[in-house]
């Protein structure tokens, strides 16, 4: 399967640097050429498909950091609520009532808002793991797959099944699938369920998906359960020296971040969640100075309540501008930066992934930026796309070298199946 | 000029009481009926245009209570830099090259971005406003008309002309346009200048629209000029014996808080160029609670960076719930009342709009909840249209009795003739 993408303007890296009115050759999954102009070869028939990119961008697809996707069957069920009663009344007890299947169609809902807008890889935590592996591999996306273990629920059971998940998922689904061993929090999780978990992420080379210092609440639990602060009391329990990706960090000291950076964790920025459920705000410009690997999470769509990364990194920018009382800080370079480089950096995927050059990864996305007001005039298009903008402008989606999305339209899934099936499931419960 | 809505689910009224599956007649300018069911003369022949609202909702259209629509030709032009080289060194000289012509193309490209995204009536301080109010009264779109005043560049010569301006289009347009007087801010106009306004202001009758205690650095500066906080100081010279639309008031004390509610100020919050801009978080929910009037506004999108009122009502809610550390402030209710009902009164327009019933003043939309992920499942639709939608889900507008927009169709204007001026005025700069 070869493709060519003509007339095309790139975004190529993280660093804004840009190719314009070029083309990109895409074999099997990798991609093989990126270059300037008209490529000489740029016949219709030697390609298996041909895409005309007039008025259009190309950029490296979106990564996903952190989210839940079977929680989309929550949306809009419980908003404007105390954190407390929101949990225990709501998401707890309504979750308790899904089964597996009921996940593979929230997982799917997901994945088809996820495409729409332009992700390309997303980092999932929850359970019916299986279900959600299946969903990712039918529907052509990349995934990074762990089951939240919350001790009390979970226990031994847990830890095996994620194992056994591991060894059947990591690599699956053409290399798109790799999979973490997900203890849910500290404060979820005691020390010497966290300690097994560190074991068994040596003894299977598996990285470790976590949320961490969240709230206020979780930090005074913390504190007061071990006299330290959820990062210290992690670090001396040793989890950090795992690959670890931490979500939220919310509320870390000078000393956290430090201790944070010299470990190498990948933090995941989840501005949405963090501000609907009134949680804090994370020093995300204190980390990036730190050269902290920080990605962007949407967190699952009951706290957000879409997957829209673009409007995720926009409102990531402006809290953290507003916080800081300054405009200056996270730019639009540092937003591009967050979806894609760095985001596949903190999931632990490496290079390969976030810049649209020779010998990566095919996951590319065309945004449509004619006949569209919000990019008008055409000043800077990629402050247009990041702050006037939304995912809802991506026209075309590429993930390991597949169309996935053509035109708006997602060639991989019956959406109205998904609509039906996720509606079903509402009047049934 | 006869119109059926029929099968639609209406959201009347700010409180979110709500008609399913009921239907609204509309005769010329005025809603003549909205009821539940079915209606008894539900013939096709006798309306002039029936609407079939399966698969939509309908609410009252959408109020933006401080913009400069002309500014939508900086769109990106200057992003993440401070406040004063970003005024200084890109915004004030660009718009100093802008001339009328300019003015009116620019704000016909953000009138396409507001209508296409809910708005049906907006508020507008900028110069060249008779252009302005032509873009209007072609558009077909309600709007509030101020010329915005520096007292260095205006003079008295544009105290003449505000009230010339207001001669000729208060009430123009088929009652579509009112105007006001627009003193630009408190740091940019003297104290006899506004002194000046405040006396033509009662003379003409005309309501005050202004900037307000938009940062640290202009309440510093009038402390320091007045010994007085920026709200103090324009009360004791009377401003407030006007009704006064005051854009911003992020600086406020609590003192400051009782005076704007003492006076009936209406309050304009702008939180994405408060927080694009890093200029603080006003205390919107202080002020709802003393019974301020509170309307949303974008102001200019070379701050926003976009028109679409659903993303700032998110934007604004998620503001102060981390501000506030609270899930619950702000919530789907006050945000459709903000935009809607309060809107309309903060603009001085009273109670014949943002509220869809008999007798009042036909301003509705239609939002599309069908085959959108964003509005799966439908637990709530209205929480999905705020929390996941986007204005970019309406699909029908309508305003003073006129259809404007059909199935995303915008009638009432060449779309692409704006795209292409807009382009030609920037390639001429």
């Amino acid at each position: 399967m070869e493709i060519l993408i003509k007339n095309i303007d790139v975004i190529y890296s993280a660093n804004q640097e840009m190719i314009n009115n070029g083309y990109i050759i895409i074999k099997d999954k990798l991609i093989t050429e990126v270059g300037s102009g008209y490529h000489e070869d740029q016949e219709h028939n030697k390609y298996d498909q041909v895409i005309d990119g007039r008025g259009k961008i190309a950029l490296p697809g979106l990564v996903n950091c952190h989210t839940h996707a079977g929680m989309t069957l929550l949306r809009g069920y419980a908003d404007d609520l105390p954190l407390n009663k929101w949990l225990n009344d709501k998401i707890w007890p309504y979750e308790a009532g899904l089964n597996s299947d009921d996940i593979y169609w929230g997982t799917m809902l997901a994945i088809i808002e996820m495409i729409r807008t332009g992700t390309t890889l997303f980092a999932d935590m929850y359970f019916s793991m299986d279900l959600v592996a299946k969903a990712v591999q039918e529907s052509g996306i990349r995934a990074v797959l762990s089951t939240g273990l919350i001790e009390a629920n979970d226990g031994r059971k847990g830890l095996i099944e994620s194992l056994e998940f591991s060894r059947k998922w990591m690599g699956g689904a053409d290399g798109r699938i790799t999979t973490m061993l997900g203890p849910h929090a500290p404060y979820t999780c005691s020390e010497g369920y966290l300690r097994e978990i560190i074991d068994l992420s040596n003894e299977h080379n598996l990285p470790v998906n976590i949320h961490l210092a969240e709230t206020k609440g979780e930090y005074a639990e913390i504190e007061k359960e071990y006299g330290l602060s959820p990062v210290k009391y992690l670090n001396n329990i040793g989890l950090f020296s795992r690959p670890v990706v931490a979500a939220h960090c919310v509320y870390l000291d000078d000393e956290d971040i430090d201790i944070m950076a010299s470990n190498q964790v990948g933090v995941v920025y989840n501005p949405a969640s963090n501000m609907k459920l009134g949680s804090g705000i994370a020093p995300i410009c204190k980390m990036i100075d730190k050269d902290i690997k920080v990605g962007i999470g949407s967190d699952g769509v009951s706290s957000n309540n879409n997957l829209d990364l673009i409007e995720e990194a926009r409102l990531g920018s402006y809290l953290q501008k507003v916080d800081k009382l300054n405009p200056t800080v996270m730019d639009v370079h540092s937003l591009l930066k967050m979806l894609t480089l760095s985001g596949s950096r903190v999931l632990q995927l490496g290079d390969n992934l976030g810049i649209i050059a020779q010998g990566n990864l095919a996951d590319i996305i065309l945004v449509n930026i004619s006949n569209n007001s919000f990019y008008y005039p055409h000043h800077n298009n990629l402050s247009n796309l990041f702050y006037a903008g939304s995912g809802r402008d991506v026209d075309t989606v590429i993930i390991n070298g597949k169309i996935v999305m053509n035109k708006k339209n997602i060639l991989t899934i019956d959406v109205e199946k998904i609509y039906y099936e996720v509606e079903r499931i509402i009047k049934e419960k």
